[in-house]
């Protein structure tokens, strides 16, 4: 077979502190480009389920056991991410305890989800889902 | 950045025929390697949305004009295809008319999804799961 060429793999984790009132999320300072704030989340490993690398990529940035919970939905425009066309597979999750910003984190804080800073990525847009998946239990809208 | 590599990209979709006598849903027979029944479907070009590739590649193999209606899930087992590690998003979809064998296609049949011929890659696993949507209207199960 001739190897098709397809948009990197990503996933992201929106992370719900279950400790903490008013279950604020985490959301990381990223260290390298595109910098500001966002979710944590990374590349998706070949040989690696969507799951699990949520879970490490969360473990790598926030040092977090998290549980998931749900998949809110899959973020796939193209000018998403100004490095090139990446695709990613979003979690909602849970956790308790400490966390620390790791790897590729070089910050790491709690937030309201409705009070979040400016993002990178289309993290506005997910954390817009969110909110919506919160308050509806409906998955990300189809964007075609 | 030193470029990652990634699982490749497909997505595939249940086509419900809502024009037909128990919504039969659409199943292919495919021309290449794997053979055998699977649901339309295939890789993402980058620049494109999974939604539209979606509808792209219902529309080469079915000639069928879908309508998305959920996505049910991301299906990332590194076995399920064993040509390598592809990470298929499938979605539900309706579509009405006349539908016909095309492109990887080399036979097209409707199917009760209760009573499907055995499957390609872990198609046999998202009929599960679909069965388990129309019955309670919840997602594929995360599978860690």
């Amino acid at each position: 077979m001739h190897k098709p060429v397809t948009p990197l793999l990503t996933v992201d984790a929106i992370i719900e502190m279950a400790d903490r009132p008013g279950r604020p999320i985490v959301l990381i300072e990223r260290r390298n480009p595109p910098h500001g704030w966002a979710l944590p989340g990374g590349f998706v490993d070949v040989g690696e389920r969507l799951e699990a690398a949520a879970l490490r990529e969360a473990s790598e940035e926030t040092s977090l056991d998290i549980q998931l919970v749900a998949l809110l939905g899959c973020y796939s425009d193209p000018q998403r991410d100004n490095r090139g066309h990446t695709v990613s597979a979003v979690y909602v999750a849970t956790a308790t305890g400490e966390a620390r910003a790791l790897d590729d984190a070089r910050n790491l804080e709690f937030f309201d989800p409705e009070r979040c800073p400016e993002l990178a990525f289309d993290h506005a847009l997910v954390i817009a889902d969110y909110l919506r998946w919160r308050a509806t239990g409906e998955g990300a809208p189809l964007r075609v």
